[in-house]
C-alpha cells in the first residue's frame, strides 16, 4: 500500500463510521432563482426537479431583493469583483468603511468591524479578546455556536460553561472567579436551533454587578427584531449595555459576511490584533454594497419583519392543529423534532423526493444525539399554498414514519 | 470608573504601545474603478486624490476582467445575491458544485472543497488532519502564514518547525519521529513576503521517504504559475505528489474564497469533520459563478502570466539600475527593503502624499522587526509610464530618507 493509501483508508474508515450513525452529511445541490426564491431548482443524480426550500437562512428574502442586488450591481460596474488584498494591504474600500459606519450607527456603537464570515467575527474577536486580557475568564453558555466555542479554544483562556439562559448558574460562577480577572460573558441572543431567546438585561445586570464584558451573538437576530432590525437587545432595549454585538451579512441580511460592533478602543484593538481579521484578503466591495443596502432597507422598512412573523403563527397553529410536536420559543424558528437521525433523514428525504419540499435533517453535531430534527424557517416569501403544501406533506409522512403525534406541542 | 471604561483603557494602553513601535495599521481608504485599475481613488482626511496602486494581490488585473464581471453580473441575475446558508443547510448551489469540479480538475485531483477564504481553508483543513489523525506531528516551515500556524495551534497535535525551505532540516526532523506516528509536511510554494520558493519535489521526495502527507499553500501562486495557472508544483510537474494544494479565490483569481483539492477521502474528511467549514454560511453563488470564470479564463491564456512576467522583469532593472536594493528571488513579488518600521511608514505616506502611488508599508508582525519593506507587485494592468513614475518617485524618496543604495540588489 502507497503512503496516500494509508492515509485515505483511515479517512474513509472515519467515514464510514460517519455513516453507519447516519450522521453523514449529503448536501442538496440547488439553484436558487432570482425573485422566485423560497422556489429554487434541485439536481441530483435522476435529474432535475422544481422544490421550495423551507430551511433557508436568508430570512426575510433579502437575497433577491431590488435593493440588494441593484447595489451589488452597481458595485460590480463601478469597482470591478474582489478587494485585491487584505484590509491593511490595498483591500479596504470605501464599501467596506461606509458598511462599518452603517453598522456602528444600528447598534448604536462607536465602531464597528466586518470579518469575512460571522464565523471569522466570532472566532478572531473572542478569540483575541480572552487571549490578550491578562488573565481572562470567559464565561459561556452551555449553547453557544461553534464559532465562539473556537474562538475560545483559540484563545487558551479559562472558560467556564454555565448552563443555557440560566442566570442562577451564570451568578454562582460569576461569584466564583477571583475580584481582579478580568472576564468576559459570552452568549447568544437567539439560539438557533432551539429558537429560544436570552434573558439579555438580566444577564447585563450580573454582568454589571460582577465586573464582566458581555459578548453578545445576534447572527440570527439582526434584521429580524427591534425596530431597526438591530436584534434582540434593541427589541428589549439594551443595546447601550452591550460590550459587543456580532452579527452576520449572509442570514436575514442575505449576503455574506460578519462584523462586531463596540467602543472604538475595543474594535480597534479587535483589528489591530486579530489574525483572523488581518490576515484575509477583504471581502469584495461588492458583496459590502449589497450587504449595506440591506442593513439600510431593514432599519427603515418593518414590512417584512411583520410578514414573517404571520407565517410563523400561521405555520405553528397549523402543526398544532396536526399535533406535530414543535419547540415552543418567541423567535421565527420552528424546530420539529424527530428524535432519531434515520428517520429524520428519512422524512427530509421523502419530502423532497415525492413532495418538492426541502427541509434539510439537523442531525448530530449540529444539534445532540436525541433531538434530530427538522428545522423549519418560514418567511414573508412562503405563500398561503407553499403552507398548505408544507402542512400536508408532513402530516402524511409523520403517520408513515410512525412517528407520535401530540395533542400540544411538546417541549 | 465605569466596568467598560477599565476594559477600554486597558485596550488603549495596548493600542498606545503598538503607535509608539511605529506598528499601528492606518488603512488606506480606496475607491477601484473598474477597467481602470491600477488607478484608483484615495479618501482622505483632507479630501481624495487619484492614485496608482502598486501593492495590490489583485496580480492579473483578474478583479476587473470582463469574464470575471459578466459571470457574476448573471449569476446575480439568475440565482440572487446569498447562498441563504451553510453548505450543508440550503447553500449549496449549483455554482459551488462547479467550482468545486473545476478546482479538482485544474489541480489533477479527485476533489476540491470551497471555504470562506484562503485562511478558513488553511486553518480549518490543517487544523482538522492534524488533530483528528491519531498521534499526528505537524512539520511546518518556519515561514508558513499565519492561518496555517493557526490551523496547526488550534488542532493540538505536536508542532515541529523546521528551517525555512532547509531540505536537510527537514530531514532530520522526520527522521527523529517514531516510524509509527502519522505526519504532515506543512509548506507554501511562493512565500509572500520574501517571494522565494519552495523545492516542492526534494520535499515530496522526503516526504515519501518517511511516509508524510504533504500539504501545500499555492495561495500565491494560483493563477500566476504553470501552463494552466495550477501553481508552482504544476510549473515543476510534481501535482500528482501534494496530497493537499491549498490556494485562495481573492489574489490572481480576483474575487474572493478559498479551497482545497486532494483525493476524494481527504476531501470528503475535511468535508465531514471541519468546523470551520461545517458551520458558516458558503459563498454567494455570484462569487462562486465569478471565480469559476477566473479559473477558466486563466486556465486557457497565458497572456496575463507573460505579461505580469515582462513588468516584473522591467522594475526590477530599474531598481537595479538605481542601486534600489530589493530581495532576488524567481516570483512576481519585489521587496525593497528598507529595515525600519518609521523609515518604512514615512517613504509609503510620502509616496501616496507626493506622488499618488500607493504601496502599503509591511511592518512587523506581518514580517520580522528590521525587515521592514515596501512590497511591490508588478501586473499587466500597469503601463510603461506606471513604471516611469514608481522608479522616479522611489529614487527621490530613497536620498530623502537616508537609505543606502546599493551597487548590485541586496540578497
Ligand atoms: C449563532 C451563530 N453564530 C455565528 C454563525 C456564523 O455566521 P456566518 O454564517 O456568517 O459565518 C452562525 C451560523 O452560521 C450561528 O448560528
Ligand atoms: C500564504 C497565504 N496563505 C493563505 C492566505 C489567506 O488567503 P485569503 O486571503 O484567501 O484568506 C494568505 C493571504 O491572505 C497567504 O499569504
Amino acid at each position: 500500500m502507497t503512503r496516500a493509501d494509508r492515509y485515505d483508508r483511515f479517512f474513509r474508515a472515519e467515514l464510514d463510521a460517519l455513516k453507519e450513525a447516519g450522521n453523514y452529511r449529503f448536501f442538496a445541490d440547488l439553484e436558487r432563482r432570482r425573485g422566485q426564491f423560497p422556489a429554487a431548482l434541485n439536481r441530483h443524480a435522476g435529474g432535475e426537479r422544481p422544490i421550495t426550500v423551507w430551511c433557508s437562512n436568508d430570512y426575510l428574502g433579502m437575497g433577491q431583493h431590488p435593493a440588494v442586488l441593484t447595489a451589488m450591481h452597481a458595485a460590480l460596474d463601478a469597482m470591478g469583483a474582489g478587494a485585491g488584498g487584505t484590509r491593511n494591504i490595498s483591500g479596504t474600500t470605501h464599501a467596506h468603511v461606509e458598511l462599518e459606519a452603517e453598522l456602528a450607527a444600528l447598534h448604536g456603537k462607536e465602531a464597528a468591524l466586518v470579518f469575512t464570515s460571522g464565523y471569522v467575527a466570532n472566532w478572531a474577536s473572542l478569540g483575541t479578546l480572552a487571549a490578550r486580557l491578562p488573565g481572562c475568564v470567559v464565561l459561556s453558555d452551555a449553547g453557544n455556536h461553534a464559532s465562539m466555542i473556537e474562538g475560545m479554544r483559540h484563545s487558551r483562556a479559562e472558560r467556564v460553561i454555565w448552563k443555557h439562559n440560566d442566570l442562577k448558574d451564570l451568578e454562582a460562577k460569576l461569584q466564583a472567579i477571583p475580584e481582579d480577572r478580568p472576564r468576559i460573558v459570552a452568549f447568544e441572543s437567539v439560539y438557533s436551533m432551539d429558537g429560544d431567546i436570552a434573558p439579555i438585561a438580566a444577564i447585563c445586570d450580573l454582568a454589571e454587578r460582577y465586573g464582566a464584558l458581555t459578548y453578545l451573538d445576534e447572527v440570527h437576530a439582526v434584521g429580524l427584531y427591534g425596530p431597526h432590525g438591530a436584534g434582540i437587545a434593541e427589541r428589549d432595549g439594551v443595546m447601550h449595555r452591550l460590550d459587543v454585538i456580532q452579527g452576520t451579512l449572509g442570514k436575514a441580511y442575505g449576503v455574506v459576511g460578519g462584523y462586531i460592533a463596540g467602543s472604538a478602543a475595543l474594535v480597534d484593538f479587535v483589528r489591530s490584533f486579530a489574525s483572523g481579521f488581518i490576515f484575509t484578503t477583504a471581502l469584495p466591495p461588492a458583496v459590502a454594497a449589497g450587504a449595506c443596502a440591506a442593513v439600510r432597507h431593514l432599519k427603515a422598512s418593518g414590512t417584512e419583519r411583520a410578514a414573517q412573523k404571520a407565517r410563523v403563527a400561521e405555520v405553528r397553529a397549523r402543526l398544532d392543529a396536526l399535533g406535530i410536536p414543535h419547540l415552543r420559543n418567541d423567535s421565527h424558528i420552528i424546530p420539529v423534532m424527530v428524535g432519531d437521525p434515520v428517520k429524520c433523514r428519512w422524512l427530509s428525504d421523502r419530502l423532497m423526493e415525492r413532495h418538492g419540499i426541502y427541509i434539510q435533517p439537523i442531525n448530530y453535531p449540529t444539534v445532540p444525539k436525541g433531538t434530530e430534527r427538522l428545522r423549519i424557517t418560514p418567511s414573508p416569501v412562503h405563500s398561503a399554498a407553499d403552507i398548505d403544501r408544507l402542512v400536508s406533506a408532513l402530516a402524511e409522512l409523520w403517520e408513515q414514519c410512525h412517528l407520535a403525534r401530540r395533542p400540544m406541542a411538546a417541549q
